[in-house]
């Protein structure tokens, strides 16, 4: 049976990203955020929803940029604090030991703790009631060599990504495969089904 | 070592959606999406990205409705299956041995067997190159009686959201709890320091 809840954000699962942006004085900050995702496939474009009071929103807009770093099991405790504290007052760099690195081909830095990092161009700028919606257009994508397969594939279970379930505030590690995409499913086509050029 | 690898879609997680709608003669569909997820609280709204040529695009635009049924572990190869063939000639639904159960609050059908499940109306759209991302303000969220825990929140293990890993193509489960978010990261707080009311 089920049961109305009303107007909750029970969406599963959620991303753990860490916004990597530079100040107007050039100070790298983080902030989390779970509230974003792939918006694009041509141009590559990734979302993230911030609030405009914001310290982050401020620096976005000003440099046009913006990096991804994802959180990691093993970084998800830093992670959880770059969301409770601001840049405006702390440097969460330094607070939690993690290195900023300049992203190659936008104005932003990344954390180099995460295996995972994806550099942002501002491309469209939302509102969206309380939250601002800023599209990045991803300009490059870059992975800790030890997190790919031989074959040149990310290892998604060596890099561990964490997610987040909202309304019930945790977050989560990668469980077991489920199997392969786009594959699957094709126990469910008729014979002589072909599939769509989707 | 970090490696460059261009611009890939290396976003992890990413969500799978099932996508409800009714075409303009009321037969019930649903499409996989994978690139969406919560763009903001106030109103609550959930962002999908949707090729303008499935035919998922045409049903909401014209019924400025939608549904997002999470697909689960237990239904990931039928999330699979509605993701590789078009509702334009088949009926997922029958094929798929699933029922489309009219939403409450707008117009468009959700998938039963999925244990959540969310009513969004059209809210805006946004054309970002070759997708088109659909806005969908909350109406409603629904979820079986059974995955609530004692004390009304969603208990994320029975539900057990399926994810996507692009690129590796592969589906995985839920992991084990990290914590609790707003919580595990106050061990690097300094002491006196307070959070940031954010």
């Amino acid at each position: 049976m089920k049961k109305s809840v009303g107007k909750q954000a029970l969406v599963y699962p959620t991303p753990v990203f860490l916004v990597g942006t530079y100040d107007e004085h050039g100070k790298a900050n983080i902030m989390t955020a779970a509230w974003g995702g792939i918006c694009s496939s041509e141009p590559l474009c990734i979302a993230v929803s911030v609030r405009p009071v914001r310290y982050t929103a401020d620096a976005i807009i000003k440099r046009k940029s913006f990096t991804i770093s994802l959180a990691t099991k093993s970084i998800i405790k830093q992670a959880d604090y770059a969301g409770i504290v601001s840049g405006r007052r702390v440097d969460k760099f330094s607070e939690l030991g993690l290195h900023a690195e300049r992203a190659e081909f936008v104005d932003a830095p990344f954390v180099q703790e995460s295996p995972v990092i994806i550099e942002c161009s501002l491309y469209k700028t939302i509102e969206l009631g309380v939250h601002t919606q800023f599209i990045g257009e991803v300009q490059d994508v870059k992975i800790n060599e030890e997190m790919l397969t031989a074959d040149g594939k990310p290892d998604i279970e060596k890099i561990s990504p964490a997610m987040f379930a909202p309304v019930a505030g945790l977050y989560y590690g990668l469980g077991e495969c489920l199997g392969k995409g786009f594959s699957i499913g094709k126990e469910f086509l008729k014979k002589d089904q072909g599939l769509d050029n989707l």
